[in-house]
């Protein structure tokens, strides 16, 4: 009997076959039983009148792991248009308590606390499932672009020496009796490889010691990370952005489409050229259109982002834009400034749906101005001493930008709170499971 | 003018192209100077008997950031077949300081303090670029060969609450004033990523805060993470893992042609099934070929491995030697017994030449088990509430490995020291670069 997986059933219409999986669900209906399995990819029923059929799972609870032999028999009524008659199952986990969590509705009602405290089974469930295929999806799609495009994929460490690089809070580490930190980014280590590579992505874990208690911040996230040499300024890393962004969502819609369905994911709009606006003319747009005065703010609020945002779509028909051209001074050292207004920087933010997804721009290159760059921040060099070999020894003009994997699913897939966004999320109270 | 990357030269030869990168070498051989660019995938060669056409670069050093623009010339003499006359020099970024290691030879010749001490810019020589692009192609080998297989990615957190997974040591974190740790392994949480999607990998840091000043032990390494459900024992982790190996040495063979000849890798003898030895049997065949008895030892010993490996190589003609049921006793507790006799386990190791390669094997399933298999071990089950949770909920008979990036590597270049095969590697004395 052939051995398949759930997903793969309309292909065996007429077989007897054999699938394994967890019971997901069992309904009586006037006389007729349908049992439901789950499997890695997704749930199939089968349906018989006759009860012995369900001797074997009679005293054991949803979730219990079995064996499922049947034929595959075309049915328009049933979900996905066939189901499995003459059922036999042969049970490999007998399991005897229900799931904390009710893993067999259409949506898993439960509140944000208990659905986390109980992740280890709450992502059993498909429309979770859903997600986290998505996110590895977005991964698939992030690394094929931009191997496409001769990047090379680096792994830079996540244990660090010095906590400089930017303001951003760092966690601190027990270094065999020494102080050490976890990377808030891999912005040094991409730099220097593109010495070595030119063109260099990363796809890799984060760590940022922020003690922000709100639903757009945790404390671990993935980071997809590009950087790259011989740009001309910031809009050379916004066209390429442009082409990874577009990149990453075509190949969702190329390959995973019952889970955009599944979550009713609403694909934004890409244009050729996404929109761009420079940070004082958007501040200059906010007191038009909504009468705010945040002239002189060195940075945009959330509520800015999302009128912005607004402002996009109505007028461009994007789902993105670029806001450029951040003041200098909340930017880390090594950003580059604008040569024609040295208060603002070759920055930038891509807002998706009016919330940020990628911060990027142009880096300074040459030696002297990371000197003179370090000198105007306070910082001493020695921290920075191998970083600065990479200047020191030749570097190109270039820029990067970093994606949070679980900002654009959130706002793909409109998810209340980012912490949904990722398996096992850690905040300020939470480091388990 | 078209601009092109060096390893694109070969389909422009009659064009005047235009290429970008750093000075990597100038030699003058009777009147001929030679001028070599390194790009971020390879190095040109351009030739001139006109001095003037030097004088951008006169007094700066190598490493000199330039655009190089020439017509390109078949030569079978020039390296590659190929070289660009007429060569213009535009600088990019001047260079003032010859480089602290030299890498404009052939092989890099320099201590390891130094290479490790100067890696960002000794990355950026040839060879040791080979190794890091290799180290990229072995992860999309891994990766394309379980997508193909139906697994789905995964990320899993790195900041975990508890220290208990293993015997190997863990590094202490703190977690906004409460203790956390760095995980050593994702083994807990592939495990329960099993009860979701079935068939799960991931690619990403471990942290081992073991002080082991070895050729063969680094505290932070890449790990290739695999685990699946409904199998029947540990072969059958064993022959999804051949195909695994088998499938990443593909991968390099088919794409990674020019630096697997740079670093003259002697690509191994994969046959369709791998040999494997009983733990015990092992033993007993020290005794009979080397006069050495190791039987009742729990583990075996590098030498024991090179013995192994050695007897793979003579007696089966294979590189890959797979040694079964290791002793329960150095195991870790979610290890499966062999049924059979429950004092050795249903693991094994894969030797890859002699050294140890990949761990792994079946874990236990049933939720009874695990409380009994903690008990045994004296661990309290609060510690492992979450862990305990997929197993309590249903899990089904499962296995997998892990593969260390870096120790592939290292046994397939032949590498002196396993912190040759990572970029900026973590040790006893290093946190930096």
């Amino acid at each position: 009997m052939t051995e398949i997986r759930t997903v793969e059933a309309n292909n065996h219409i007429g077989e007897f076959v054999q699938l394994k999986g967890w019971l997901h669900n069992v309904r009586r209906l006037g006389g007729v039983n349908f049992i439901f399995l789950r499997d890695g990819w997704g749930t199939v029923q089968a349906v018989t009148e006759d009860e012995a059929d369900l001797a074997p799972i009679a005293d054991l609870a949803l979730g219990t792991v079995i064996r499922l032999g049947g034929l595959v028999v075309a049915n328009a009524q049933a979900p996905d248009g066939l189901e499995l008659q003459q059922p036999r199952i042969e049970v490999v986990t007998p399991v005897t308590e229900a799931p904390p969590l009710p893993l067999n509705k259409r949506r898993l009602n439960a509140a944000l606390p208990t659905l986390l405290d109980h992740a280890v089974v709450a992502n059993r469930h498909p429309a979770r499932r859903a997600v986290f295929r998505l996110s590895s999806g977005v991964m698939a799609g992030f690394r094929a672009t931009l191997t496409a495009m001769n990047f090379t994929e680096v792994q830079t460490p996540k244990i660090v020496a010095s906590a400089t690089e930017s303001g951003a809070n760092v966690f601190k580490l027990d270094y065999f009796g020494r102080p050490a930190y976890l990377a808030q980014s891999p912005q040094f280590y991409k730099q220097i490889m593109v010495g070595v590579f030119e063109r260099v992505f990363e796809v890799g874990p984060v760590f940022r010691a922020e003690p922000h208690d709100t639903v757009r911040h945790i404390n671990e996230y993935v980071s997809l990370d590009v950087e790259f040499g011989f740009i001309e300024n910031h809009f050379t890393v916004m066209r390429l952005l442009r082409e990874v962004v577009a990149g990453i969502f075509a190949h969702l819609t190329d390959n995973y489409q019952a889970d955009l369905r599944l979550l009713e994911a609403n694909l934004p709009i890409i244009l050729p050229e996404i929109p761009h606006i420079h940070f004082a003319d958007a501040q200059e747009l906010i007191l038009r259109r909504h009468g705010v005065d945040v002239r002189g703010e060195p940075d945009l609020s959330p509520q800015d982002e999302r009128w912005l945002g607004e402002w996009a779509l109505e007028t461009h028909g994007s789902d993105f834009l670029f806001v450029t051209g951040y003041p200098m001074v909340k930017r880390p050292f090594y950003t580059h400034p604008d040569p024609a207004r040295p208060e603002y920087s070759n920055s930038f933010d891509l807002l998706f749906r009016g919330t940020e997804l990628v911060t990027g721009g142009q880096r300074l290159h040459r030696y002297q101005d990371y000197l003179a760059a370090l000198d105007r921040a306070g910082h001493s060099h020695e921290p920075f001493e191998a970083y600065l070999e990479a200047f020191r020894y030749g570097m190109p003009p270039h820029g990067g930008f970093a994606i949070g994997l679980e900002r654009l699913l959130m706002q793909l897939l409109g998810l209340p709170n980012l912490r949904l966004a990722t398996l096992f999320p850690r905040d300020l109270q939470r480091v388990a499971p």
